[in-house]
């Protein structure tokens, strides 16, 4: 892999301007729509095989996991992306967490209190479907605290993601990029087909009606949380096969660049294995 | 579904003899190898369809969920299962969790701490790698506890699936069953195997020296927590094709006679399509 989507897809220096990045371009794409998916098909192969590793790592004390965070305005398609690209590896190194509207419990505790308890153990990889970040979202756009609480949170997501890198933890920051076009057109098929409908609740056009306040809060997020340890990703995302193909190509340059290995038996095969061929009858 | 697999695998009266179910049995295969295989693959599309229906009825206010619990030897293959089956559905809609030895803190709580943790969240099918059932397992083997303790946890076990089953969680309970024979080829693979051996430790060799307690200790535990409410299925489990096939099997009766069902939307259609047609341009 030698040209690096993350270098193409990493948030620019603030201040950000969402509305210079075009939510409809295919940067490093492999080609085509069709061609584009096969290759994705392959690489998830590859995903695949480094995600067990990492779990063979994890399973002998190893401290490494991988946190896919996902950020966008509704139908941008995180959950598209959980589906198409989280879908290449085994379920059992998986641990996916939606955030929804906090509970009265969440609420009575810090905004970090229920996401440290959904990060992934060591070999798992982890994926949010949004986060804390909405924190800063719509607790910004609707004023849901107040103004010095909202400024303090940045400081303290970037104090805690760096945390995590501490630990172990590799952050793979994405914002799905789409248009307000795009998803004018998404949410009328969600409400033109039977099987989409539950998606849809009226909520939704209100916050759609609050775009220009949203964007500017995402571009407040990046520019104060995308630090050289855990950058922002910005994916162009009004095509949904070139955003599953690059958001699984980031976790698979991120999985590359970890490199976890298979680790070596700490114990000694041949004898192991005498022992079980000699074994007196067990039953 | 005419006949039901639920029906041919329920664990039977008690007193359980493991000694006389056949690990190779196939029982409702739907043929060979690879034509079970096949079945499976279009068994697996049921099934993810229908839990996409679960999932939808959990994020509009549903509460039920079903819990998918794996016990068995070890190489009996709960990893396998997880990969095969749970495979087929969206990550979103699963959670994995592989209980391990306890860490000090879980030792510090009730056995069942832990697992009250983990229980999935209403839409949601949640799939236990081992679970509080080792505490009667190894728990009574490797006398890990009193025998008074040991003894009450049955109690406490059923007791606490009643109350999960109360609060919308169907739990499906399966032993994978398999021969003393089969696990040593298959322990003897996984030391042949460069990519397997970190799966072996020489500890499995110690609880395989113990295979009769542990096969007493499971025919205990079916006897003392298969309810009507909560039946263990006894799953013959030396052929993986099959075992793979009847635990998805088992999942899919589960989920078809559940029989969620989409939301209606509780909005008016068409009032939301005109909302969103005539909208102000908002950007």
């Amino acid at each position: 892999m030698a040209d690096s989507l993350r270098d193409l897809l990493r948030a620019p220096a603030p201040p950000v301007q969402l509305s210079s990045l075009d939510p409809r371009a295919t940067p490093l794409s492999p080609g085509s729509k069709e061609r584009t998916r096969d290759v994705m098909l392959a690489e998830g192969d590859k995903l695949a095989e480094l995600q067990e590793r990492l779990y063979a790592e994890g399973s002998t004390g190893g401290r490494r996991r991988v946190l896919l965070l996902l950020q966008g305005m509704d139908t941008s398609g995180k959950g598209g992306v959980v589906s198409h690209v989280v879908g290449a590896v085994q379920p059992q190194g998986v641990r996916v967490t939606a955030f929804k509207k906090p509970t009265p419990e969440e609420l009575r505790h810090s905004f970090l209190w229920r996401v440290r308890r959904a990060v992934p153990e060591p070999g798992i990889i982890g994926v949010f479907d949004r986060s804390h970040y909405e924190d800063v979202l719509i607790g910004r756009v609707r004023e849901l605290a107040a103004p010095d609480v909202i400024e303090r949170r940045y400081t303290e997501i970037v104090r805690f993601e760096r945390q995590l890198a501490d630990d172990g933890v590799t952050l793979v920051k994405c914002f799905l990029h789409i248009s307000p076009w795009e998803q004018k057109e998404r949410l009328l098929a969600r409400l033109d087909d039977s099987a989409k409908r539950w998606k849809f609740n009226p909520g939704d056009l209100d916050e759609r009606a609050l775009w220009p306040a949203y964007q500017r809060a995402y571009e407040i997020a990046l520019d104060r949380t995308s630090t050289p340890t855990n950058p922002w990703y910005v994916v162009p995302s009004d095509r949904k096969w070139y955003r599953n193909w690059a958001v699984g190509r980031l976790l698979l340059e991120t999985l590359t660049e970890l490199d976890p290995r298979l680790p070596e038996p700490t114990y000694d095969v041949a004898e192991q294995r005498d022992r079980l061929i000699e074994e007196h009858p067990i039953s």
